[in-house]
């Protein structure tokens, strides 16, 4: 089973950053491993308290079912959602700014953004993502 | 008053692999009594770590109405279906996947996929229950 | 990363069921993964409404650590502990009955009884382990 | 009011990590704000999913206070404590291998270590503060 390694989930912090910065916004980025758990994050200098707890809840919600938080904002309706946010007592957010990462076509995390817009969120993860040479599709 | 044995649940669950193995996917089933408590669970090597959450979340919410979680799914703006799921730290899911079990045209239990679409995971669960001879309906 | 199969996870349990019915208790016996999701769950018939969770939690305990709960009991008074009970919802439990599973020397997960003496829990799990060619010892 | 910057934080974990592989041990490192809110966090390659969590309530319990966490978990008797650990959902731990930072003589933050011995823990994160020029007293 491939795993994330922390070199990894810092290049894709970098990368982020840099991305971040040609947008011209503060972000927190999380990155967590393929069950959910953090392996890395950073919050930019005037990002907002809010903003590491939901770009780990984005986080979640990607590698729990392996899909970009956008596309699992359009489900929302469905009752698992606000069942997982219950389980895990709100770092569960369905909502754009998170994509999965995947290594040898093996899902091994998800990055999560927030501070800018939901698209700026997801821009900078996937130029980080990308940029540390993994993909966000299996 | 009437209940579901071990030796019926875990007839549930091999005909709900019989079932999930002639569609092609891969389960977790969970079976719960009349109140709710699990009696036998199992998670098919290869299924999400998010699988056995949401197959007892929705055995959960069938067995507390005795209705299949798909009748459930349209009454979710109901707000006492919210409310269940807070109840139960998110394992409560009124979607589509699990039904009711009765014996003797008594409530005893309900079973419950994850994996699937939502009709394969109650595809596989009906196959299961009435494998073992039991009822969907009162 | 070695990791735990359901027929591995079943074997464990029959041959928990094997012990138990010499001891002459009735038990629930939970096996979960080294990141402690439940892999499979059977209660025997008779065994209380509690002892699901009960199990449950010891596995989920001892999965955590790479540890017996048995160990983990005398470190109750190390605020750590119910930390990570309140972080799981309950579901975490520090008491004698569960035992990691260790599987070529890498911790694949645990499992955990609740119905008899927290010894007859132990004694349960240790031959369904053992039995199944597994070792709760890294 | 002063406060702890991203790149302040990335020192201590810099500083942090040297430390521990000259002790030969892997651990997750929590930064937080004065508020217990993180500002950068990394877990070392084959450090425990436990690592994060308990490093993340250490700092959250030794920024509240403005002491070390080893001081508070002799106070562990006080309801106060697992007070907080309700209000923060378990990410408040009392135990040692937190310190706090204070930066001017003011209460900027605090780091937590996790995934060594108590005192490992600790030692880490003093290296990574004292190495940042940030002092662990006011």
């Amino acid at each position: 089973m491939a795993t994330l390694t922390l070199a990894e989930a810092e290049a894709i912090l970098a990368g982020a950053r840099v991305k971040m910065e040609a947008m011209g916004v503060k972000l927190s980025v999380s990155i967590v491993d393929g069950r959910g758990d953090l392996i890395a994050l950073a919050r930019v200098d005037g990002a907002s308290w809010r903003t590491p707890y939901i770009s780990q809840g984005k986080a979640v919600a990607s590698a729990t079912w392996g899909l970009s938080s956008a596309d699992m904002a359009a489900r929302w309706s469905e009752p698992i959602f606000p069942g997982f946010m219950a389980l895990q007592g709100g770092r569960f957010i369905p909502s754009q700014g998170a994509l999965p990462i995947y290594k040898d076509g093996e899902l091994v995390g998800a990055a999560g953004g927030s501070g800018g817009t939901p698209q700026e969120d997801e821009d900078a993860v996937r130029a980080g993502i990308e940029g540390a040479g993994l993909a966000t599709e299996g």
